[in-house]
């Protein structure tokens, strides 16, 4: 236990209070205050004992300072400056005085200065630190979110926190300037069995019943446009009861936003002149005055994935019919099948060990279901490799020229159903660029992907369901196949729908449509998902009756904040930039929650637990 | 069911975009935009057919323009204006001409204009609404809360949305400014048995754990104080399980604060700053440039109340003495007992009637365990009731000097325990004050009361309980108390505390303290909790922890957002002001919130409900 004071006299209260009231930035100190007379308050980050001289690092939020505790000046107190340890508060009073030329420290703001501490009063003490604050790289993820309150105390997290928000900050008077309101909507929601598993909350008045903690606010902002609201945002936390996967968190922050009387030009306007003002101010990063746009269909065909990083080319190459051509019997049955055979370049990949490509065989076996990983590497005398010989030289020379390879170059080859040659090649895409660093450092490639189909088609069940949500428009153009049951079970996959993602450097930040805005429009739409009136009035009778009371056509986007913020700070984890994040089990090793409760409050709720055998 | 078109065409697409992008503002035109071209889009709010002209109040988020339809202008169109109605949604294009000087509408911001429409498309229809929009007095808030899309496109909902954002927008900048850093804590949280009933949510990842809502998130601040962030705000829904009294939600907003190095003095100045800011720029209102500060002791002597509404003054006085003197039984048993008598003198109160008395008695009695309520007029000839006869004529003039009562004035007595005598005469105060029109209307009395007991003693229990919470520090003059077991029993109650709460008008808008920032302290006040240290340790362990690796002393504060916006907005309800409320019974009337779900949902949460029977 820390031998902290308990309490302090009156006297030392008083002085306390005076330094609180005339404390200064420690990291904002320079050589122009010099001959001033200072406090500062903060903790003791470094701690250095010279004899008579002990040599103190302070760190307040803003930065760090030297103090200098002087056994000539400090008399009888000097003892107290020796006593000092790591992560002690202190509040300290003094001259700034400029250093001795050889003393200065460039690494530092304050480098020039330190202080001659004159007074000095402990605040608190600490136990020694279960890590170093300063240095503390073979520290486990683990530790670190038990101590958070420590780690949290590092540059790199402060700076990430202040940052985040800034970002907010910065969004909030973005948008206010633009004439958007903000709304709260509410955390305890009804229950919609669409879209992710949700959390519940039992309700103790309503007993038997539940809310549900809102996936996103998405009913709640059509609602508000129905009410006038016109332009509208929120920064909200949103929440999925999902087996997270490796950067999820089971609640997640959000910027929601909500617009009327708007087309997709109008809201990608919109959104544009927003990141590029925002993203600017906060991280110093210019985004193109355009963004660029790029069809669902072209991003899928040409970078395997509906996310497509564009730091970097290396596109996808459609080679069936080269393929046919040849000898080799796995890609011609793929495309007798109805599959695709698509080819990726990869510059420098010749090295690539036999051992790196069994890797990577087994890989895209496991993780994306492909058949096998088919590949030539094009050597001083043309392509070669094992599959090579059911290719004759002239076939030989025709992939070459078609995947653009130069000597030196691996060429990956996918023979398979369409979801399965993109997802491998689009996935090894990525992987390649990373292994071969192909992405340029410091690059932002943004891109609008849209043209959306409105269903997909489910694997198993063969049964469509939205591929965004079901209050998604569809295109004008379509809707003869959405209001025709025939052509709808042959075509309704081809129906594209009104839907804008936002991606920057390979990862989906934000996603968004135009919303149905009719009624009649809105019930086809669900009918087409397998919701009868009856069940759709039950789940969503209010949508429906606000679309019949004058709703504005309107349409919207939601940005998660969590990743942008990762990919601008250059952070691996979206835990990174969460002040308390949670384990992918969704425990928080901090707090120790989730946690057993009393009977007594589940008995209020009228539930019991199920235990488990 | 609406009528309303299902798609557009090409070329109604297209003139729909051109509307979207040049749609100006309907309540901003005015004379010296006269002749000009204009496009807006909006909600039929008044239609009005007059032969061969159609006029239409268009209204959007801005305001109200009126539009006019000229057959002569519109031919074969004119078909299609006057089939409109009430809440259709319109894009419309025109000239805006000035009106004639007798068609002028003082009353409406864009009075002197209208625009003629050259051009005009039907965006969407309405059905008849369930109740008018513009005039809705005898609509009940049933009605109002099932269709809130509607109730929301009242001026008064929709001006209180938005200056409930301008407040949030408004704080937040003033707070960046001043160096806070806003920072997420979590919604999902861990149960603590302390303070009001937890909402809970199952955990699947865990199963039979919870996580719990936030009642404030005031362990992470801590914790965040712990971890150098020194100035932290958020602006967060928190969250409380209990029966809803009058004025209460299940959610609500809180604007959470917490300092480092930070006394009593630096936090009130910080905050008095803030909100003179902040009230001033969205509310136009003049705070006081120091705000007031009373002692608990005083607000409840002078007062009755912890949150005294200094409106008006009329204040509490202590008859005990006098009463002593007196053969009235009743009081003099008060006085021997331990008890108090207090007089309330209400200025013009002798006009009550004998059954508006006996109304009041009833009332004091249920509500607030008053034995009775005894009175006497001041009447010309003196003080008159029926117990004024248990008084001399000496110590009747004591009386009416003592109370400062005139003639026309009625005094109110209450002898009893501490308590009754307050609460009696204390809302006696505000009911008088309200049916007397003692209380000047646009005052604003805002107030810091302060020097609160740190604990007190249960009314059934006789244990005692922390008044705040039990991480509200001490005064260091009372230390000697908590840390005498002997002396504790015995004086516990004495010590006071180092919370603060800011009282406006008599309600409590914000509350906060000191905390306690040493581990040992902490313990010692949980254990006077009745909390022994395995059990500290189970509960906050990572407060404790945290608390003895160098926390800075530190101090905070939560303002209730929803209040705040209630008073100045003289709204009678926090629901006024919260666009989606729940009811007294936490149900969401239009959503139908909370709702029965799946059992399969519960099984996956791997708990059950127990039906009632």
């Amino acid at each position: 236990m820390s031998e902290a004071p308990l309490s302090f006299t009156a006297q030392e209260t008083a002085y306390i209070a005076r330094l609180n009231r005339n404390r200064q930035k420690a990291g904002d100190l320079r050589a122009a205050n010099a001959g001033s007379t200072v406090m500062v308050s903060g903790w003791v980050f470094r701690y250095r004992d010279q004899g008579g001289l002990v040599f103190v690092d302070l760190r307040d939020r803003s930065g760090i300072l030297q103090l200098v505790f002087d056994k000539s000046e400090l008399k009888d107190r000097f003892d107290e400056a020796q006593a000092l340890r790591g992560e002690f508060v202190i509040g300290v009073e003094g001259t700034l005085r400029k250093r001795a030329p050889e003393a200065v420290n460039a690494k530092l703001a304050t480098g020039e200065v330190e202080l001659l501490v004159k007074e000095f009063i402990i605040l608190n003490r600490s136990r020694p630190l279960p890590f170093p604050i300063d240095e503390y790289s073979d520290v486990g993820e683990e530790t670190r979110l038990r101590f958070r309150y420590l780690d949290l105390r590092r540059d790199e997290m402060r700076d990430a926190m202040i940052l985040r928000s800034r970002l907010n900050q910065s969004i909030r008077r973005h948008l206010e300037g633009d004439g958007f309101i903000e709304v709260e909507t509410p955390v305890l929601n009804k229950s919609t069995p669409e879209g992710a598993r949700d959390f519940l909350v039992p309700s103790r008045l309503s007993p038997n019943k539940f809310y549900a903690l809102p996936q996103s606010p998405q009913l709640f902002k059509q609602i508000l446009m129905v009410a006038g609201f016109e332009k509208y945002f929120q920064i909200v936390k949103c929440f999925r009861d999902e087996d997270l996967r490796a950067d999820r968190q089971p609640e997640f922050t959000q910027l929601d936003m909500e617009m009327s009387f708007v087309d997709e030009g109008v809201v990608t306007d919109t959104l544009e002149k927003m990141w590029r003002s925002v993203i600017k101010e906060v991280f110093e990063v210019q985004l193109p005055a355009e963004f660029p746009r790029m069809s669902h269909y072209d991003a899928v065909e040409n970078y395997g994935t509906d996310r497509p990083d564009l730091r970097f080319d290396m596109k996808l190459v459609d080679i069936a019919d080269i393929a046919q051509r040849s000898e080799f019997q796995v890609f011609k049955t793929a495309v007798e099948k109805g599959g695709r055979v698509k080819a990726l370049c990869v510059p420098g990949g010749a090295e690539l060990s036999r051992k790196d490509i069994d890797e990577l065989t087994e890989w895209v076996k496991q993780d994306f279901k492909a058949g096998g990983l088919a590949w030539m590497k094009h050597e001083a005398d043309g392509l070669k490799s094992v599959v090579s010989k059911f290719f004759n030289e002239d076939l030989l020379k025709e992939l070459a020229v078609r995947t653009g390879s130069k000597p030196g170059d691996i060429i990956f080859f996918a023979g398979d159903k369409p979801k399965v040659v993109h997802d491998t090649l689009g996935n090894l895409r990525l992987r390649m660029a990373k292994r071969f660093n192909l992405i340029p450092e410091n690059a932002w490639a943004i891109v609008w992907v849209e043209g959306f189909p409105l269903f997909e088609r489910d694997a198993d069940s063969g049964e469509l369901a939205s591929v965004h949500h079901p209050f998604t428009a569809p295109l004008d153009e379509h809707l003869d196949i959405l209001f025709d049951e025939e052509r709808f079970k042959k075509e309704g996959d081809k129906i594209l729908s009104r839907a804008y993602d936002l991606v920057l450097n390979g990862s989906e930040i934000g996603g968004g449509s135009i919303r149905i805005h009719n009624a009649e429009m809105q019930l086809a739409v669900l009918r087409r998902l397998g919701i009868n009136e009856e069940e759709a009035r039950e789940k969503f009778g209010f949508l429906l009756d606000a679309l019949s009371y004058g709703a504005p056509p309107h349409g919207g986007i939601a940005f998660g904040i969590d990743r942008v913020l990762t990919l601008f700070l250059h952070r691996e984890s979206i835990r990174d930039v969460i002040a308390f994040p949670k384990t992918q089990k969704g425990f928080c090793l901090m707090s120790q929650s989730p946690s057993s409760v009393d009977v007594k409050q589940l008995q209020e709720l009228r539930i019991r637990t199920i235990p488990l055998n």
